[in-house]
């Protein structure tokens, strides 16, 4: 019988059996009743994990899809935006409004570390004629390991009358985020990864101050128009174009689980999981790329590759001999760090399955490693949080 | 026992029971060699029902997504195109390349007639400066059932060297499409009709002469890029973005049944049912929107209301009494027709029971319809068929 498998990528990422399941359910009309209930059952869901009373849309599309709708919704040609740089996503967030023809200034910090906060107050106290229209920020940076937490950000949009959009493809779900309290105009997210849903819907929250600045937007839309899928959500709980009905079914699911379990538990067990990682991975004598607890990701961990090994191997050998699942590093970090994705439907025995194909692969590379070092380091983050 | 489900729309449509299973198969990474094999597999049997040679993209988005892609990635601002409107798609076609900035010149013919190609070769002769970039026109216009043939268009295009950009939504799996044969550059389907499986995917077939055209593109673009989306599947059988993977499960088994079943027999089933339905309802002395035969579309069927009966009357009749879901009209012709849509995994069956059950309505609406007619209709086509 082969191992099951272990996929610990920062997405896409298991779907719940029960979820999974419903998917195959039979095709639906979409613009009958039973697409509507399923699409306000959805919505509302979605609400509650984006902690928000702002209108949510689901896009059939990836995230990148997403965060592309967000810059052509809201902007306009030659509007200067402020993106803030923590690693590869953050520089991708970049590229699109580039394509866009925005002009975009980045502001870069080093991969592995936070946004700096005070770095773009004072950058927006020198923007005396108001020219920055927005913000561009990545929650979870997914090629660090990073969070940026938006909260102080919100402050600065308010404050400095920008908007704040925010790239939460793989956080969403996994990691806090306030939309409401916290200020954020544009939040995306995309099914597949704590979402727990396949790949192809992408949702969306927009702040009527983001509606508002879109009236203005001269970029060109037609296909994720947040004006046209609010105005049909609107008049018929309906999509203006066929939405991807299957990943519906699954995310309905999905989102009744996460209500089920309750925002804060799952928030609470993501961060056991990350912690769990990072001490057993440490344990082994491995370092993490981000050493600060405070903006470490608990949905994906940054790990050094030893030097005896080489990632192409140390990935083949634990899914051809585990079957278990990690991915590389991208841009500057590709070759020296490998990643650890630990996300959406992510328990303490996908810990226990990765840590222990990780020491079994690293000693029969010929490293020093004690077997069962990480595993002990990650049951004693387990023990310490039962006796919270 | 509840009635079974009868989903006679125009898409989506329902799914083969063994597909629809596979796609809540689990998900995979989408950097693996499985979803490589998987995207290989998929793409080759597209080139099999595009009856291609070109790149076949598989886009995660809706057919609207995928018409805006085939604008955004082969014309540039202010560019004329001549778009040929006969029904609400057509006209959608020509609004997204307006959204653009594309000079769009509508050539419009009556709602139920098809083009007409002596027009669109006056107007090209007549352009004597090569203004116009592009044909755009849609191959079966949905909201009237009007079959546009691309051929001649095909050979105009070469002849006066535009392109030729056909919307192939509701037809590329039920109605011939030579793509390499008749030249057309770029055909845009989505998953949810004559494919058979779940929304969410758009496919397109690209000519190199539309690759080339788009070298000097300035639409903005980034999402659903072809060039992007070309430069990965030929680096390493990928896609840019996490593709719509519990989809692209479901369409592997689809395109397996339809080349099991063969692209002649597919169409030739499909037509066997349009016409079936066709004379049906005709038999029951209903009249058909489209009435010439050679341009009657073979996967969905507009026809007249009877005066003593509204449309959502209908509809709600045969759907709480029959399970069977048939649709309005659009447009110009709201209110006074509604459609069937036969078109995917359609069967004799299913139209014995879309038929009966419009019998039976119809006569408790108080029309004069004698039970079993259309049936009987039906079953003539269907003996036809079978002697043939």
């Amino acid at each position: 019988m082969k191992e099951k498998r272990t996929l610990m990528l920062p997405g896409p990422t298991p779907i719940p059996e029960h979820a999974r399941q419903a998917g195959a359910q039979k095709i639906i009309g979409h613009r009958e009743k039973e697409c509507e209930d399923l699409l306000r059952e959805v919505t509302e869901g979605l609400k509650y994990v984006f902690q928000t009373e702002n209108d949510v849309l689901a896009l059939t599309c990836s995230g990148t899809g997403g965060l592309e709708a967000s810059i052509a919704n809201t902007l306009s040609k030659g509007d200067k935006v402020l993106v803030l740089c923590t690693g590869a996503f953050g520089e991708r967030y970049a590229t699109i409004a580039e394509r866009y023809g925005i002009d975009v200034e980045r502001m870069n910090f080093p991969w592995g570390e936070a946004v700096d906060v005070t770095r773009v107050e004072k950058r927006l106290e020198e923007d005396t004629t108001d020219e920055i229209k927005a913000i561009l920020m990545t929650h979870n940076e997914t090629s660090t390991g990073v969070i940026n937490h938006p909260q102080p950000l919100g402050e600065l949009a308010e404050q400095y009358n920008c908007l704040l959009l925010v790239d939460a493809v793989s956080s969403l779900g996994g990691i806090e985020l306030k939309t409401d309290e916290w200020g954020v105009d544009v939040v995306v997210t995309s099914s597949q990864k704590a979402l727990m849903t396949p790949p192809g819907l992408c949702l969306v929250s927009v702040s009527p101050k983001a509606l508002k600045a879109g009236e203005d937007s001269d970029l060109p839309k037609f296909y994720w128009s947040f004006k046209r899928a609010k105005d049909r959500y609107d008049r018929d709980t309906q999509t203006p174009s066929t939405p991807a009905l299957s990943t519906l079914y699954v995310l309905r699911e999905v989102l009744a689980e996460i209500r089920e379990e309750g925002l804060e538990n799952v928030f609470r067990r993501h961060k056991v999981v990350a912690k769990a990682i990072r001490q057993a991975v440490q344990a082994l004598g491995l370092d993490v790329l981000v050493k600060d607890e405070k903006i470490a990701s608990k949905t994906v961990t940054a790990i050094k590759l030893p030097t005896e090994i080489e990632f192409t191997i140390l990935r083949q050998r634990l899914k051809d001999e585990h079957n278990v699942y990690v991915t590389g590093s991208k841009g500057k970090l590709k070759g020296d760090y490998f990643r650890i994705g630990h996300l959406g439907n992510v328990s303490r025995t996908d810990v226990l399955a990765t840590i222990s194909a990780l020491e079994l692969v690293l000693q029969k590379e010929g490293l020093e490693v004690e077997l069962g070092t990480g595993l002990q380091a990650a049951q004693k983050v387990f023990l310490e949080e039962e006796r919270r």
